[in-house]
């Protein structure tokens, strides 16, 4: 196969699959270019390393997962019940990862979070970068809340939309200790508490 | 260096002290032996492989941390206060570590968690024995907590005890991801609205 932005394509959606897996350590450029079909001479022509092309395949991953984030969290339905089908989005996408692979797989930029996070100061950025947008997205809907008058305006914070995101990465990581992604079928009612106790 | 008990112990701790650090895959048996000052010929003397000695090294650190949380947990403090403690020593955790080895390590069992979850089933299990045992030391102090009259039977289960530690897990890994721990300020406020919040 030649030099196509097909293979640059390929290489990405390799690495995705294979990350999603088994995260940073355990995967070579040898093993990302025989699942996607593409001589590793081709690699270095369209990666400088490794690290480059994991900024990509983390880039490419976020861009589809944030589309359907913003279509489920940009809605004009009841912010809340927005923020309950992003939970049950999240659940459903661990229950198939255990249909179709066998096991939980996880948060895919969560898993490289803490693997990475100090080690990689090129991923940790990009990894950043999305949980920003994350939080953003999310708090944009606890602002939203607040206006409907279903949310105190000291919780419609962003860091109250950061302490939402990580409920839902630390109940990802218990659904992935045990395989099984049942646990996450108490998220929503965890993160209502969060944000409506006193 | 001859085959003493010494060395296992040497070897234990380096490996802990380098996953604390970098996790597993990027930590191979020769830097360990280095960082231990022990022979590799040795290595193998004492431990069958890096998974074996990982194990060893898992459990030799929730020895120490789990001696803690007994500490701060099993006193006859008022129970949520209990839990709060808890909470400001995660946090404490993450700034020594911040100032001691210029980043935020995060929490040595839950990056290697997400690192090997479903790729280890040996390791998964010594880790899940190991939330296990966190999960049920903080339902005790729910328990408590509901017999003193500050908590709602209903939140007094184990699975509100796994949303309260996925909450600690969850903010940690920010901290990691943000190299800040003081976000984990806020740690407390957020779980006693998840506790509280109706």
């Amino acid at each position: 196969m030649g030099r196509t932005s097909e293979s640059r394509e390929k290489l990405i959606g390799a690495a995705c699959e294979l990350m999603r897996g088994r995260g940073y350590g355990a995967i070579g450029v040898a093993e990302i270019c025989e699942r996607a079909g593409v001589r590793k001479g081709s690699f270095y022509y369209f990666f400088e390393s490794k690290q480059a092309l994991t900024v990509e395949a983390l880039r490419a991953a976020w861009a589809v997962e944030g589309a359907a984030w913003r279509a489920i969290l940009g809605t004009a339905e009841d912010p809340l019940r927005r923020l309950e089908r992003l939970c049950r989005s999240q659940a459903e996408a661990q229950h198939r990862s255990k249909r179709e692979a066998g096991s939980v797989h996880g948060c895919l930029f969560g898993n490289l979070a803490l693997e990475l996070g100090n080690q990689d100061e090129v991923v940790r950025g990009c990894l950043k970068g999305i949980f920003d947008e994350q939080v953003d997205l999310v708090h944009e809907v606890l602002l939203d809340a607040h206006r409907a008058g279903d949310l105190p305006a000291e919780r419609a914070t962003r860091a109250y939309a950061r302490a939402v995101l990580a409920q839902v990465e630390g109940m990802v990581l218990f659904a992935k200790l045990d395989n099984e992604p049942v646990l996450l079928e108490g998220l929503w009612p965890q993160i209502a508490g969060l944000l409506r106790g006193v």
